[in-house]
């Protein structure tokens, strides 16, 4: 399952999938972004229950690879955005519970993995920006997500002046879920994702998806939704074993 | 007004409902849910000017009640749910303001129900949390007020841990507006109704309900609707008086 | 471009905006409103970066002039409402990045102002507040920007109580992006703006324009307009310039 640029790895109930382009940044060129996009969906189809999307060299990513950009014409450019949207939504459409290890520096479409990941966690020597705005691009797709992780004001401050903030302020602000010193930050992720993993990994594969499906959404729109998943889902397996263990004061037993 | 399982208190200006069922945790059967959703439409006919939700026993809420949902059909678990949903949208329609008094822990639709009301107040021995994911369903509904509350990788980590945020936590979130001792509860809880219910009993009632109606829409569409609002209800006696009051220097009186 | 009413002043690339209706405490009166809108526009036409919005004497802004909406019937309400709309869309459409200097109270449409504005400086002095709820009115239309910056819990704290949040708590809650000692104000607000304008000018209009016009829609929504808006700006000469400059480790010549 894994290339050179990407490498996939299971970890007991968990993948982790880490871009493996250090003397690039990791930058997220056309190739590395539908290697991703791959990868997760591989995983998707095993029973993994959570993923790990991490980094290998001094940078968590640096973004779109610019070696792209220069000179790109309009059919490539779009190509490009389109295939970073397709990684993004993959993320949050897989089965999976996926998590980031952030260890260095998240920027541009680097940060936007990070927002767009179910939950992260970072060493406190991480740093997150949307630099565009200070070149002459501007992170129009970054700061969808990224918007949508921290307050209206917190945004345009980091998306007018491409400035790095530190996981303190990420972890604040609530575009991360836990900041720790870098030699804990593989046993923080991986403890975070066990919590997150616990119970029916059906249960959760639906949960996650749905809770994208009904965000952004006016309260009242989301509920005719939520409330119709919500009775179906009360029909499956898992559920009804959910309830019943609660109800017999026992530990539940998931077929799926 | 008063059940057994529901008691409807006067508190002066304001009214008092109170989950009474402790030896269940006050779990939301359908027959809790409908005489919660009685209780608050029938004060909602009265004059008060505030509503507070409070709970007996040890826990605020513990959610839905599983003895209703082991082996329920479809058509079981949606008149639970829409039921459920009518008890959260009756909250924010009523003339009052309807703050919740959180002595205890908080779960699932019991925290759909802090996350609804129009204000919050726990004491640092309360607990928050979103437990379904753990179990075999998945907290969908409950989530749909809870995100709204507080950020969204706050809230994938509440709905896919299930873990218990303390109070703390929960008022850094924006889940509560304060957090106090459990012998202030009472007293805090009221003053902040107090301040809450200062001026006209129904500019507040069409300003809260206006402030739901806005909210989760496209700012555009929000003024579209606001402006109207805003409009029309300069031309109430209320609106008249209060600005007369302002401008002559004196205290307004308020008909209604 | 000034009047008396609204000054408008340059420094270096930059334009302030001053209200300047100390006696009034800058109340939004008709006629102030089209000033400030008008001001905006025409330094939108110049070649200025940014715009420092500031009031003088101990007021920020006061809001609504009260004094125009004594005995007004619906169809002066509706305009003055509708000229503050168009005010607060103004803001958050001309090119320049505007920041808010926030030296005293900014209640009802000023705390509106103040939500408005793409980034906002205060001194610790500094108040905010949405008083409508505690008069016979509400502040429907204020709170459509002020509960798109801080959480829900907090908007309905704020509309409910009328109460004035500290600029601690304003920083805490995500409605503005520094507090300061009144004697750094100035030069606070002016770095802020600094770091905000780096960069081609031309890219941070259509980026501040574009984050507005996704803000508030579904995330998928906000996709598909975020990838056109960033694959066409792709091909601007500042975008390929930014590229080039980056590849080639040199700094960027900006045309626009």
């Amino acid at each position: 399952m894994s290339s050179d640029e990407v490498l996939v790895e299971s970890d007991g109930p968990f993948a982790v999938i880490t871009m493996n382009r250090p003397e690039r940044r990791n930058a997220l060129s056309l190739s590395h972004m539908r290697a991703l996009t791959s990868a997760f969906r591989q995983v998707g189809e095993t029973d993994a229950t959570g993923t790990v999307l991490a980094g290998n060299g001094p940078v968590f990513s640096a973004g779109h690879d610019f070696a792209d950009l220069a000179g790109a014409d309009l059919g490539t450019a779009r190509e490009l955005l389109l295939a970073c949207r397709e990684l993004m939504e993959t993320i949050q459409s897989v089965p999976q519970v996926v998590i980031a290890r952030v260890h260095g520096l998240a920027t541009a479409a680097g940060c936007q993995l990070v927002a767009t990941c179910d939950l992260a966690v970072a060493t406190w020597s991480a740093g997150f920006a949307a630099p565009g705005g200070k070149g002459g691009w501007f992170c129009h797709t970054p700061m969808v997500p990224i918007a949508r992780n921290i307050g209206r004001k917190r945004a345009m401050e980091m998306a007018l002046t491409g400035d790095v903030i530190d996981a303190g302020t990420a972890l604040d602000w609530g575009l991360i879920n836990r900041a720790v010193p870098p030699e804990e930050l593989e046993k923080a992720t991986r403890e975070l994702l066990e919590r997150a993993t616990r119970g029916s990994r059906r249960s959760k594969a639906l949960g996650k998806q749905a809770m994208y499906a009904q965000l952004g959404h006016p309260e009242a729109d989301a509920y005719t939704y939520a409330v119709e998943v919500m009775a179906a889902s009360s029909q499956t397996p898992e559920a009804q074993e959910g309830i019943r263990a609660f109800l017999e004061k026992r530990a539940p037993q998931w077929l799926a």
